[in-house]
């Protein structure tokens, strides 16, 4: 199978180390808005537009799936993505509150949903869980997470004064929904912020595990092999793709 | 005098604050290409290229003159603009150099240059500097103090964390050079946090007196009349206006 996977930048690189962790598949196309990144803080009708034309870069390539990385975009986009394409458009939302629903996590239990100002916005996460009657949901803009994980900041002083900043009045979570590609970077610090070490909820895996139960999917034995494209400077992505994968 | 200011996104309402407030104008046309900001993290060729594009939307109004209130602009796409346009294209850059020219510091102070990674990388300031032989330059890219800004956040306890993350192993400036239209909103924070009380170079305040020495301006009794516009949300824009005016 090959897929491709569609982020506004370098994050959805995180879901890619899952994709090809897993054995799965014959070939990944990723292809980052780098030119246009980030989305989490801008209009609705701007990430549409923007996830509209990436299909335009995917139809250089033969997919037989396409993989929405960005959360923001799985939460405005993927119904417009879904009717203009010949191929599955899947988003890492419903992947995630699957992989929540498959954990050990009880339905009173606290989850936090972190994620950007857009993807909050959209109350995807919000509205599934609600409807899968999780009774105590915190739901939390983090936006500043993303530039200090671009940073290479995943730990130290500025990144805990960060967490303090977001999560000093909440309740201490039993999950947390990585709501956002740059987030796992910083999910050890994260569970050793809250003492309870809280289930991390992580698009990648929750899209493999996702993936596995909607195709029939054969394990093979080698990676897959890896094409990486960007709207801006595809050489800097390339760098990080070294680090990150 | 008409005049057209264009910005990465909203940081440079900054720089039209003092436009405003110089009484100097007619009126002042303000562009934000808030879908693509920011623009101090990407490549050399992106940021040449939108800002040509922004040479489009000025098509629409008769303006005198345009400033380019982001350094990242500033910096790299200046000379490409003003071969593509009818009237002066100014940048930051050189006028924040006079203002430091202008001001009681002496070529052998440390001078602090802080600004995003792309700024920093072109190098424009730290040459413009050296040319003007002062010796000690610290030219440092600040980028987190972008999001932080856009978030709200002027001061407190993560502002204090980034300041030591950039600023705990170099020397105590007397001058502080600006180089992001975001930077003002932190400069009280900056002064506090060198107890040197160190000079601000601000680009708003260095563009007038620039185009005052530059262009025969008389004083006006009125403020200028102000058109915001932006590629993306717009309304959002204005209310950040509101906020920063």
């Amino acid at each position: 199978m090959k897929i491709g996977v569609f982020d506004s930048g370098a994050g959805g690189l995180s879901v890619v180390k899952s994709l090809l962790e897993s054995n799965l598949f014959d070939e990944v196309i990723y292809y980052g808005d780098t030119a246009r990144v980030p989305y989490g803080t801008k209009d609705k009708n701007t990430i549409i537009r923007y996830s509209l034309e990436a299909l335009e870069f995917f139809n250089n390539f033969d997919i037989d799936l396409l993989i929405t990385a960005c959360n923001t975009v799985s939460a405005y986009a993927l119904d417009e993505m879904n009717a203009q394409s010949n191929y599955p458009v899947v988003g890492v939302i419903e992947a995630g509150v699957m992989a929540l629903e498959n954990s050990s996590i009880k339905k009173d239990d606290t989850i936090l949903i972190i994620a950007t100002r857009a993807t909050i916005g959209s109350k995807r996460y919000q509205k599934s869980l609600e409807e899968l009657n999780y009774s105590n949901i915190i739901a939390l803009q983090t936006g500043l997470f993303v530039p200090l994980v671009e940073e290479g900041i995943f730990d130290g002083e500025v990144l805990d004064a960060t967490m303090r900043h977001y999560f000093s009045n909440i309740k201490i979570p039993k999950a947390i929904i990585l709501g956002c590609t740059h987030f796992p970077l910083i999910g050890e610090a994260l569970q050793n912020y809250f003492n309870s070490k809280p289930i991390l909820i992580h698009s990648g895996d929750a899209i493999v595990e996702y993936l596995e139960g909607q195709y029939q999917l054969s394990e093979k034995r080698e990676r897959a092999n890896l094409k990486i494209f960007a709207s801006d400077n595809v050489v800097g992505l390339r760098e990080i793709a070294k680090y990150w994968l």
